[in-house]
């Protein structure tokens, strides 16, 4: 290692780091409220000696997976892990024991934990009996990795994706209100996967009475993710597919002035200080999501873009031209009336899906 | 030569009909009526001793300016060209004398000619003169080059592109009618250029009244493409961009039912048989244009589809969302009733104009 020059050390420290964020990418969408760690562990002659990654939450952390994987030969060695070991009694305990208790000589870090009751602890813990920490490695990378971890860390709101397949002419659904399918099976399988990383999917009431969707991952996701429908005039179906519960838990979130109605059997109720996103983001948050994803229609996805609910869009584009002024469009009212005042972002990617376009968009703000 | 494999000269063909290709490609928008034709000469020793291309109608074939180059080097040698030879008198004499005349052996053709002057006759002319003829050569590739005088030709329409920008939404303004800029500055020059390769550009009256737009391609194309105005009611402005016709010629043309309108002065008048984009097709048609640019509102942009009139699109999607729902989208009613009935096809290609995305779309039909 001595002969190893700086430069190369550095791209070394990458690459194991790339293999960290690896492990730690195998549970994306599964660890709520937890984030996503990976972990290497290497010997004192930089040999990899130990994997592990975070799968669930109550589950052991990464990094005590990977040095118990590695046993003795973690002596001297070196913990590449994606985020900063906790320092406090969880549902487990502190990381930064285990990692003393290993014997590591070394500890690299991309990410400084935000977790308040963290926040540079376990770094200092660390430094302060004598190991070598190297933070800041691929740190953006992670940050990326875990941006609905963190977010909801800081805002107390889990990161929102809202997802819509259109035409090439920008409609969501013919004049008559038919949209089944207007993307392709590899679109629509792509959706079951981005259902398998989200801890919510959420729909409004008129997208239950009018598309009686399914809503789960197909099984992509164990256990699937909580369905979750926003009702404001409650006026829902007697029956429908949300509301079997054998496949995948339900939930009904109302404001105050839904009380008296008529409620469906099968699904959980909720009731939130308004019909509104926002309200319904804090119960998510109370509840450990992390991640939702917003399926529903133009109204409901306006109001959760102007209340800030919406940090990313994945739009589904297929080669057709559906026409006709009344029919649906992704979006309602933002309240913009000069080009300024729209709401921008950035393409995070696009990619082909069949014979459909992805694209994935961060908004600005 | 003679050592040559069969695989390496049709590979070496392929090479020099790119070249050709290349070389018509130079006057892409420029020859209408005609098609795009470019030629390269080679010497009995296969070496390049000419290049030509058809630069615009009235000007000399492309075949004859290559040969003209090579003056006696091409005497045994072999003539490459994307489109057979024509054997009739036009505006210029048959390429076919020219060729007969030049001492070739060999001509390489990558097309017939649909003219029902030519078709086939060319070919056959040099054949029975003795000369060793290969046709079929890229043949694809030459079609899609010439496919606006192809479609001309055989439909006695021109060929119809329809452009739009609009946000990742689909909305093409926001709810009180602004527009500007919904696309970036790297995405309109690539519009200018779009109307430098187009032999008429074609609004509605709305869009004239709405936009004021100028429609020009900002000095690429000389003589700038015509601009039509199609209207319905001849309720036009007093004073608008396109009434100035130093700039560029205006045509605005009309149905039966606005024969007393008041007419703007500056632009050039016709009427056709009614005001619909089919009667104004066969007038562009029998004006010589090969390619016609729509740049139109949805109702038009509907109709002129509808109507057979539109054979690609090129969409401009912005990384923005504008939302509103009676804002502005790109198409009217095109009368689906059923996701099987909506207007199909494939992507042509899509590419990152600065920060906005381009989709050329090619309609099935």
């Amino acid at each position: 290692m001595a002969l190893v020059t700086g430069l190369a050390i550095e791209l070394m420290w990458d690459a194991w780091m790339r293999r960290a964020l690896a492990l730690g990418a195998l549970a994306d969408g599964q660890t709520s409220p937890n984030p996503l760690v990976g972990a290497v562990v290497l010997d004192e002659h930089g040999r990899l000696v130990g994997e592990g990654f975070h799968a669930r939450a109550g589950a052991p952390h990464a990094e005590v997976g990977a040095l118990a994987q590695a046993g003795d030969r973690a002596q001297g060695g070196t913990l590449v892990v994606t985020l900063e070991p906790c320092c406090h009694h969880g549902r487990t305990p502190p990381c930064s024991e285990a990692v003393l208790k290993a014997g590591v000589h070394r500890v690299v870090i991309a990410l400084e934990d935000p977790d308040p009751r963290v926040a540079g602890g376990g770094i200092q813990q660390l430094r302060g009996a004598g190991l070598d920490v190297i933070s800041g490695v691929l740190q953006s990378e992670a940050a990326f990795q875990n941006r609905a971890f963190l977010h909801r860390v800081r805002t107390g709101r889990p990161w929102g994706t809202l997802k819509w397949a259109m035409g090439l002419d920008g409609r969501t659904a013919l004049t008559n209100g038919e949209s089944q399918w207007i993307s392709g099976p590899t679109a629509r399988q792509w959706v079951h996967r981005l259902r398998s990383k989200s801890d919510a999917v959420i729909v409004g009431g008129g997208t239950v009475r009018v598309d009686d969707p399914l809503l789960t991952s197909r099984g992509l996701r164990v256990p699937e993710p909580l369905r979750v429908v926003l009702s404001r005039s409650m006026q829902l179906p007697e029956t429908a597919q949300l509301w079997d519960t054998s496949l995948a838990p339900t939930l009904v979130a109302h404001g105050p002035e839904a009380q008296d109605r008529h409620f469906p059997s099968g699904p959980q109720r909720q009731r939130l200080s308004a019909s509104e996103p926002e309200p319904l983001m804090q119960e998510l948050a109370n509840r450990g999501c992390n991640r939702v994803l917003w399926e529903c229609g133009p109204e409901l996805a306006a109001a959760a873009i102007r209340q800030g609910c919406i940090q990313e869009v994945a739009a589904v584009v297929a080669p057709k031209l559906m026409g006709g002024v009344p029919a649906r469009t992704p979006l309602g009212d933002l309240g913009s009336t000069a080009m300024d005042q729209v709401v921008t972002g950035s393409l995070l990617s696009s990619e082909r899906l069949g014979d459909d376009w992805l694209f994935q968009f961060r908004l600005a703000r």
